[in-house]
């Protein structure tokens, strides 16, 4: 993945001759070496250690500085990333827009939709700016085939997802995708492929529901991360640390379930997001509003995909750095779904709809993290 | 073309009765005679020799000027430009809307979409402005034919086609056209219609496929304009000059990129945009964004294509001139899509969109050359 964005982090500030503008990128570079492996500076490293100390509150808006790339005209379409949702089909369309379509808002430059052919041409018509491929298929409209053709069937949809996979830069598996077995069949054979090509994978929504029925899908793959909201944590809870949810101890139990998962990320949404990869736990707090409607989550899922990728690009080499880039890109995801919420909050009150929220994901960032 | 267009350049200043504001019309032609030609005239000279010399930075916004006719109440429906865009398939339908509706936006008077079955609905359901022709095939619709029968949808494809070919200035071939063969096929076939009634196209995207597995689509004909990006290019480079970039020599290499392929005029975007047609090469660098989100590219064939029609109604006989509208077309529509992305990056930062872009065209326009 590294090469392909043309920009390495080894050691403590070398570059390729790639690196598109190497005084600011250095100097984010250095700002991120301090922030994973500690510093003298006495300017940053209060702020650091508030970020990233091992059960904290992160400093999400310090860690969406250090992620979000600076803006070159060197630079070509496809390197500030290339996003692809996995879902939407007959009964639901909104949640893939609204996962793609933030990608496109916080700055990634292409975004993909792999749906089912009935959903493809209404989510098309949301928006001109996605790539919407009509490439899978659910039971019933292949229910009267043999089983022959149906594997026939499925292999042509592997195909067509699998000829793209090395072009994703991260995918976002679940939203809208709808619980219908062969699809979510299909699905998971998507996830070994991102997995055998290193593409990393946010899960949500009924990939969640997918997962926590087959947890081997994702087990010990440190490129994946589950975003549960209350109930689907709940059922995790349940099936992989065979217990109830325990309130008390949140910190302790999530670093223990993303343990158990492998050392998976999980962003357990809330009122307060938690964030662990079963090493430290993060908490952000800030911001947020209390408008409870409806592809929130999306949003949140398509932010994650980002500043993955975006963490990813970042990314010191094996030998340094022990904060992933999971971890990084679900603080920054969360600071700005939060942020975006509660400006949507304060312009439109009762009601703040998802795509209002995704309207000030560009002002948010840029309040943050100003473009130039 | 010309006739068509009602108003015919010769020598040094005579027009057509059909000259709709002969004193606004006569002084946009002397100043394009002097840009062409070369001109004693002490005000216009050092601006116009920087505009036209062999392989400067172009003065964009003066052959914007130049190009842009003036809008005349006597003026009726399709003077200021029929556009054709051939592109939308199962894929793609983004692509092809925002090539022609950026057409309209800037002032054509008619933009018409040749795409797929599937894509007419969803780009209908973008914009009622454009005119949406269901006409295309791919091979999934017709494998099951026997190839006489595939045979036959073809003329159909190439009749539905030709019967609209003479109304329009200028065809965009390419956007969101997809790879499909059967379609393809048909593609080369709508070139080949194209140039025989001596429309000029403007090929991008997957026309750039085609074009650049079968040069001699293109070959020789002047009024071929090919928009290839980064990308694009390397393939271009390689299988015409049978070598790979040279970035020391850019100029040079696409002056002869171009002559190779006879004359055809070559946009080669980037940072800054390099022009030639064989003989001389521009460059514009005005304006521009760091912002890379796709679609950009759909943009400027659409613009390429209006302000082509547009050089063409001012084109002098073949006797005078030697600057090419392609030329002209090329440079005025590289200059305001700079302009229109640097207004929009201003308003929108990281969550500038291609659709913010288009929204900024006309602002971008007026604001270098005002309608009245």
């Amino acid at each position: 993945m590294l090469a392909k964005h043309g920009v390495v982090i080894s050691g403590l500030g070398r570059f390729t001759s790639h690196s598109p503008s190497s005084s600011t990128v250095l100097r984010r570079q250095q700002f991120l070496v301090r922030a994973l492996c500690g510093s003298n500076s006495k300017i940053h490293r209060p702020k650091l250690i508030r970020a990233m100390s091992s059960t904290s509150e992160a400093d999400a808006e310090s860690v969406l500085r250090t992620v979000t790339p600076s803006l070159d005209p060197k630079r070509h379409k496809g390197q500030a990333g290339k996003i692809a949702v996995i879902g939407g089909c007959r009964e639901y369309t909104g949640a893939p827009y609204f996962a793609a379509i933030s990608a496109l808002k916080i700055g990634a430059d292409l975004s993909h939709v792999f749906c089912t052919k009935d959903a493809a041409p209404v989510i098309k018509s949301y928006s001109p700016e996605l790539i919407v491929h009509p490439v899978l298929e659910e039971s019933y409209s292949i229910s009267h085939y043999s089983e022959e053709s149906q594997r026939e069937v499925q292999e042509r949809v592997l195909g067509e997802v699998d000829k793209w996979m090395e072009r994703f830069d991260c995918l976002v598996i679940g939203p809208g995708l709808g619980r219908d077995p062969f699809l979510l069949e299909c699905v998971s054979k998507i996830m070994s492929l991102a997995k055998k090509s290193n593409v990393p994978f946010v899960v949500d929504g009924d990939g969640l529901f997918l997962v926590t029925n087959s947890i081997d899908l994702v087990k010990s793959y440190p490129l994946a991360v589950l975003t549960p909201n209350v109930n689907e944590y709940k059922r995790l809870v349940q099936k992989v640390l065979n217990c109830e949810v325990d309130e008390q101890n949140a910190e302790d139990q999530l670093r223990s379930l993303a343990k158990q998962i492998g050392g998976v990320t999980i962003l357990r949404k809330g009122k307060s997001d938690l964030i662990s990869n079963g090493e430290t736990v993060k908490s952000v707090s800030i911001y947020g509003s209390p408008r409870r409607c409806g592809g929130q989550g999306d949003i949140l899922s398509g932010s994650v995909a980002v500043f993955l990728s975006w963490a990813q690009q970042l990314k010191s080499g094996p030998e340094s750095g022990s904060e992933n880039p999971a971890m990084l890109g679900c603080i920054a995801a969360s600071g700005l779904l939060r942020k975006a919420a509660s400006l949507a909050f304060a312009k439109h009150k009762r009601s703040t709809l998802t795509s209002d929220i995704i309207e000030c994901l560009g002002e948010s960032l840029e309040e943050i993290c100003p473009a130039s």
